[in-house]
């Protein structure tokens, strides 16, 4: 089944969600009402109802959502039923953040391999993950790696200078996901998803709030 | 004048818009239709006239806008035609990361202080920034180097577990924006705002894209 039509947005809150039930999950509660994850999640409960609109009936009249049900409903919706293998490329202060960022493999997000121009230079900055350090490879190895460890999603790190060349090095290894923290914003073929991620993002928003309220 | 019903969504494209703006205005572009601004930040042409809507008329119609002056209202609209002074707190991998990012300081945020609850230990992972080394001091000092050096935007790259605690020292240090990069969602009083920023929702909305494409 094909979702095409859902807005950025609500794909957006439903990830939100999804972090909301997990919670709920691990504290063994079994039944939510819309007002209640709304509450969780610091959205209105009118546009929870709204989300899940798009989806058909989640829900129970009168009971609200059991929690479990729903939380594998939208963990399918987003894709997230299943694990992500990704390559972090660029292992400087921001790729050794990624690499500790315990908080991917809560969302089965999996990085299985780190390329560097220069991995000898940084093999003292990468973290342990799980008590076993992350080996760092030449960036001329991408290729072959990532279809030998089933590579879907590469995570760019390099200055904006490389950017590029490291989007274009994904596309020739038929790394379909690149999720783009350089500040520039990258090109990629049909067939391909890039997703610049700018900090300066979180930060006009912030700024727009800070300003109008 | 306010703008207190624009939702988050359109804010989202107004900050995208005001970076494709700043490269035609370096590029001394005069005029832009809506097609063409659309087609340079990959948005279909009648949103970015629906998001224009919602601020009155911005266009000479046959025309376009113009760059320089459309630019200028986006960022009184964003609360971005002022410098913004922000303080970093843990300087980590990220923490560290986020004091050499370069594209801060193009959307005036400027970075006056960072902090740590162990400053001797970390000056050696912290970048130089325009041949300047941030001074990184103890976090017992928050309160009143925030109102000395006027922070009005507090970052958080510390652990999960650190991230309330030092949310409540900004609310203490009455600084007004919290921006935490930690995973785990944060509260702040009325009078405050706070954003989470969690890479794994950019890699959701990824898995979703490469899932259902």
């Amino acid at each position: 089944m094909k979702y095409s039509k859902i807005p950025e947005a609500t794909i957006r809150r439903l990830s939100r969600y999804s972090r909301c039930l997990e919670e709920m999950d691990e504290k063994r509660e079994e039944v939510v009402s819309s007002a209640q994850l709304a509450t969780k999640c610091s959205v209105n409960a009118a546009q929870v109802r709204k989300d899940f609109a798009y989806f058909g009936e989640f829900g129970i009249r009168g009971v609200g959502y059991y929690v479990k049900d729903l939380l594998q409903d939208i963990k399918r919706i987003l894709g997230l039923n299943r694990e992500w293998r990704m390559a972090v490329i660029g292992v400087g202060n921001l790729g050794s953040a990624l690499l500790s960022y315990k908080d991917f493999l809560k969302q089965n997000y999996k990085i299985v391999a780190a390329f560097d121009i220069n991995p000898l230079m940084v093999i003292g900055r990468v973290s342990e993950k799980l008590g076993k350090p992350v080996e760092v490879l030449h960036v001329s190895r991408l290729k072959d790696v990532a279809k030998e460890r089933k590579i879907e999603i590469g995570i760019i790190a390099t200055p904006p200078s490389q950017a590029q060349s490291v989007a274009d090095l994904l596309v020739e290894a038929e790394v379909r996901g690149i999720l783009n923290f350089a500040p520039t914003q990258i090109k990629v073929p049909k067939g391909y998803v890039a997703k610049d991620v700018l900090f300066t993002n979180a930060l006009d928003n912030l700024a727009y709030l800070l300003t109008n309220y």
